[in-house]
């Protein structure tokens, strides 16, 4: 607090992410990272690229990464926007969608940093709870708003809704805007870009920091009608006219052309998602269906954070959340076959597991 | 215009950079970028990346950029911040500083962004003219106010103010902040980070962009008490938590390390100043006294748009502006000798001059 700062940030309480320890040999599962390198084409554009472009500024419309995205999705580029991390992207959908007379409808339990951004520019929101079974139940959402955002597959939970699900939200609901946070869509659900063309209040965003291992490059997305899309330029345009950097947009192209070593890693992470939930529950965890590079995870016998502070003594981060509802839950990144054997390997030592 | 906007940014009127344009062969001096190649380090920094690491999230704090900032300037690193760019470090110290109950004064002629975000976060704002030759009067800056925000050397004048000057309105400006934005600062201009430890209310930004050329990574700085930059770390933590990515963040180190480069980089930019502005005045130009590595120039036969179309049509780009007051200026930033010299060779074509 000081007498030199804005009155409106004085009572902000910004979003805490994850740890990342500069500590040597612990196993972290903790912040959803990729536990495999991008694409091979990211390391040939770092090693040619010329050094002297550096000294101009980038294209401020980001064309030929738009291009990519659009070629990818089979959209046009004026369906597309970018910008630093997907968290970027969503703070400037909230600034330029979502700040309405009307309260948004949002999860009671999801992304935490979306009431971050309420906060931020005073939003009015109402937040829908979640089913006994950490479901988000979109029929929940057919009722008067200024507009809809939710995180699908949902987190921490790495539950999804199905495609038809949201179609039929959306039939319901044309008068605002709906943005769907696809963050984690690429490991196993369905993604609404699909129904773009068909909706024009349609928003998607995605990043590149999870399924395509380019978190330390802060790329995001998002997908849309061009009106939607304008308005995310207008406000981008008035905060930071300029892009993402070269390196970050070169990259970013790099891994949207090599969709053979996307899929292949994808689906690895999945089989080990796969044999990991099923050795949690022979331990006797409660795991919820997951389409994320993550597993939420409870334990009958242990609290969530007994659990979590067993892990770290022995070097093994996962993230526990204090929100009374999902505080006696584990969110455990699904890294490396060999990092998921250590982890199972380590609860099975637990003398009460 | 849609239905869907947000109503507060239906009005929005978005900044508009210097021209990209992708034809080859032209003399490009319209956006003040340098002419010279970054630090030789940064090309060792990205052919010796561990690629791997860019599937995990940048230090969110960006310790050792901050560290190698802070030693740079004789600083601790709590006095320090960084972020995309300075228009995104001038982005959020509108919103964390200069959002306030009292107008802010703001010179009527300077980088036009400031009026951008003065518009995106509603602040009220008084508009100081500058004297008659250009400069800003900081005697006129020593009245009641919500904050004072000026470039030193202001743009696109180029004209600096000396730090007696901003000590001066320090001391009469106790109860406010006092941004200085200097962006062109490393070319002639005294630095304000001299006087940082004297006054808890100064904040001074900088930028990668023209001194060290680095505009392709957006990296932009700014220095200040550790409560104004708390208050930065508040306001980017609840808009994207996330720094600037890894490879910005150790090309921006490199370039730090290298001070003799930039030394000399700097000189050579300062001496092609030099004899551009005594060639322009053989010609008849008026051309204001520069602190920046570009020049601002007026002639008195011929309008600033009649001469910038001259130099478009024989593929030299400047910047001109609509803005009554500075219409007939040009704005023509410091290229290679070998730029200058094609410039100076066209003028000397023109038939009027």
């Amino acid at each position: 607090m000081s007498r030199f700062w804005s009155p409106s940030i004085q009572s902000l309480v910004p979003y805490t992410p994850g740890e990342q320890p500069k500590v040597d040999g612990l196993i972290k599962l903790n912040t959803n990272e990729n536990p495999y390198p991008p694409a091979p084409g990211v390391q040939q554009v770092l090693a040619g690229f010329d050094v002297d472009r550096l000294r101009l500024y980038p294209d401020p419309d980001s064309g030929e990464l738009k291009r990519a995205l659009a070629d990818t999705h089979g959209l046009e580029t004026h369906q597309v926007f970018v910008g630093n991390g997907s968290d970027e992207v969503l703070a400037l959908t909230f600034m330029a969608l979502l700040r309405q007379p009307k309260a948004i409808l949002v999860p009671e339990t999801t992304y935490s940093f979306y009431d971050v951004y309420i906060d931020l520019y005073d939003i009015e929101a109402q937040h829908l709870p979640l089913t006994a079974d950490f479901r988000i139940d979109l029929e929940q959402y057919r009722q008067p708003n200024g507009g809809i955002i939710f995180a699908n597959p949902n987190a921490p939970t790495g539950i999804s809704v199905s495609l038809d699900e949201i179609r039929t939200l959306l039939d319901h609901n044309t008068d605002s805007v709906v943005v769907v946070d696809e963050a984690y869509v690429d490991f196993g659900a369905d993604s609404a870009i699909a129904l773009i063309d068909q909706y024009p209040n349609l928003l998607v965003t995605q990043t590149f920091s999870k399924s395509r291992s380019l978190a330390g490059l802060r790329i995001g997305c998002a997908f849309g009608h061009p009106e939607l899309i304008e308005a995310l330029e207008r406000v981008k345009n008035s905060f930071n006219s300029y892009p993402l950097d070269m390196l970050a947009q070169a990259a970013a192209v790099a891994s949207l052309q090599d969709e053979t070593y996307f899929r292949a890693h994808l689906d690895k992470v999945m089989a080990t998602r796969q044999w990991t939930t099923e050795a949690l529950q022979t331990l006797g965890f409660d795991v919820l269906p997951s389409h994320t590079n993550f597993v939420f995870a409870s334990h009958p016998k242990l609290s969530g954070a007994e659990l979590m502070s067993y892990l770290r003594e022995r070097k093994i981060l996962v993230r526990h959340f204090t929100k009374p509802g999902i505080d006696n839950h584990l969110r455990i990144t699904i890294g490396t076959d060999a990092e998921m054997q250590a982890l199972i390997d380590c609860l099975q030592q637990h003398p009460s597991l």
